[in-house]
């Protein structure tokens, strides 16, 4: 058994944090027995500001051979906004066709929440953003550009292929967690009242599929101006959430706020299809805080529990039972540190960047 | 001196919070020495389901005879979601021109936050909220609905005459802030790294007027998901915001939920332009609240804040300073008020709707 991982640490803290998690990797593939053999990447800002290159479509199609993809950070603060994000993170979301962004929001023990009142029985809940659709299409353009007549547009899409499949994987979930002791409840987050196509779109899909398949799964609608201040005032009603791309990055923002921070919030941009080649790409939904690059400083936590995800996810949908038990370590070792984080900051912990990865390193007990 | 008053109670508990705001107004014309006319209009979901109008083209050009508006709330539980939204609301912002939705987000002495440590210093800024452009334009569509291949979208325009004079809005207020001792910061928020066609023209007319007029505010830009994680973490760097129409709804009702939730939060949908004849509209940021409708139990504060509102840009715009003396002391009365709102939830504070209205007519010295 082995997994042939490709790795892209990117830009600022990206390959920091990156680093330690791979550190993590040998470990429990020496524990494990099976074989890992990483590919590093060249691939981010710094390349593009050398070269010109961004990610060329050879090199999309050279990421097909991995099982899955790994990635630190893409942003930096010398390239103009939208190049690196569009032309290597949503290039590869979009071309890979890895249509569910998998985010938890789950506040661990010890971890701080900007919530009066609320702890980890109340934030636990996990988002599925729909990743190949919406307003990240890239649609649109701007005419007179510079004059006073200048207008832009941006156009949201939907369609019933790209909805449906997305609900389906969250209703799937929602059942998988029923299962785990969760309500079993899938929260539909839009905006149908002013965005009626769209919206109407999800929304049918929505209630159709929700009847016919999935009678066990309580189903919820909220606009997401009211789930934003829901997340804020009462986290505790969501259990599985869907919703399109857009608002989607918006309130798995926000979650990872009420969750303690970006110090610890992982993500998967997942191609949960079985009969589809593509690798998944995992990612701590951070930045690349360039401010803070190479100085030891940034919280691995996140892109560690990235890598338990990878693992988890990337031995389920390729049936290889040992990755999927070392990413149970993994996930199981992220959340016996976090109680170190007690009374302090998750990102101004005084702990360094290569000290929280020897405690994961610990946990596991290496 | 007169104020001729259109006053659209509206759906759900919308009629009985503008009651009281109804009684405050009276209250503070006649000590204040102006006359005040009022027209109830019967705008809502009740003459929806009734008549099968919304709101015709007469009637919005019937509204432009009078000096202000105030509106309760919109939402009627068997009424399809963007019926009336789309039709009265949005209507209304669109064709009266009201380009400006003001919502200050500030927490007021005795309210609870959801947010551990954060008072009243640290939640206390306005956003300026594009109201005319966007993906609330309503352009878009659906095609091959309810086949397998429906397609459905949206689309999200901005154009410079749009951007420009929100922004300078936007400008003069952080300017009049700084005056009255706030940072004197503006900060656009977009995501100009993913939209980069909208984006793009709001950030460059936002440099370029900034950069021209308005040297000495200081000029900030936050993508929208990073601002929801700020607005829950330190809202305290949020002094004036100026925000898209999606995005704007967004935030601010994630702004209202910092500053105590929805019992208190007011606006106006601004029509800023002195030579413009059209009328202003102003409403409380919360919906209609069906489940408990007709109980006095919905919370008037946000109704009379918004009146407070109402009566000092009325004023301001119509040159009659007599309304906007009255809007200071109707403002400066719900501040005296909140104080009892101590160790209460706002919503659920066993306070009745009329008796509130009572506590802010005592707070008058009436
Ligand atoms: C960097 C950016 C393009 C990206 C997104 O908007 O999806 C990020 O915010 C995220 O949430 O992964
Ligand atoms: C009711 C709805 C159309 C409206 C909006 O989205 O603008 C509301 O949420 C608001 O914020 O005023």
């Amino acid at each position: 058994m082995s997994l042939n991982l490709a790795v892209i640490g990117g830009d600022g803290t990206g390959p920091e944090v990156v680093a330690q998690a791979l550190r993590v990797l040998d470990q429990v593939a020496k524990d494990g027995g099976f074989e890992v053999q990483t590919t590093p990447l060249p691939y981010g800002g710094e390349r593009y500001l050398e070269t010109g290159t961004v990610l060329t479509d050879d090199e999309v199609e050279g990421l097909k051979a991995y099982d899955a993809i790994l990635l630190g950070a893409v942003g930096h603060a010398d390239v103009p906004p939208g190049v690196l994000e569009k032309g290597i993170l949503l290039k590869l979301r979009f071309e890979l066709d890895q249509y569910i962004n998998l985010r938890p929001v789950k506040l661990y023990p010890g971890i701080e929440t900007p919530l009066a009142g609320k702890g980890p029985d109340e934030i636990d809940m996990v988002v599925v953003r729909e990743n190949t659709e919406d307003l990240y299409c890239g649609n649109g353009g701007v005419a007179r550009r510079g004059t006073a007549q200048e207008i832009s547009t941006q156009e949201m899409i939907a369609t019933r292929f790209g909805v449906e499949r997305c609900l389906r994987y969250a209703f799937e979930l929602a059942r998988s967690r029923k299962a785990q002791g969760f309500p079993g409840r899938l929260t539909l987050v839009h905006k149908t009242n002013v965005l009626t196509f769209c919206g109407g779109t999800w929304f049918r899909a929505f209630e159709a599929i929700g009847e016919a398949d999935y009678a066990d799964i309580e189903r919820e609608y909220h606009h997401v101006d009211a789930c934003c201040m829901y997340l804020a005032t009462k986290p505790e009603i969501y259990d599985t959430v869907v919703v399109p791309n857009m608002f989607g990055d918006i309130i798995t923002d926000l979650g990872a706020a009420i969750a303690g921070g970006m110090g610890i919030a992982a993500s998967g941009n997942l191609n949960p299809d079985p009969s589809n080649p593509n690798p998944s790409m995992f990612e701590p939904v951070h930045g690349s805080s360039p401010d803070i690059a190479g100085q030891n400083k940034a919280n691995p936590l996140a892109c560690i529990d990235s890598l338990a995800m990878l693992l988890r996810e990337t031995g389920r949908t390729q049936g290889k039972p040992a990755l999927e038990a070392a990413g149970e370590r993994v996930g199981a070792a992220v959340l016996a540190v976090t109680p170190k984080f007690t009374g302090k900051k998750l990102d101004r912990s005084g702990y360094g960047t290569s000290e929280i990865g020897d405690m994961v390193l610990e946990a596991l007990g290496a």
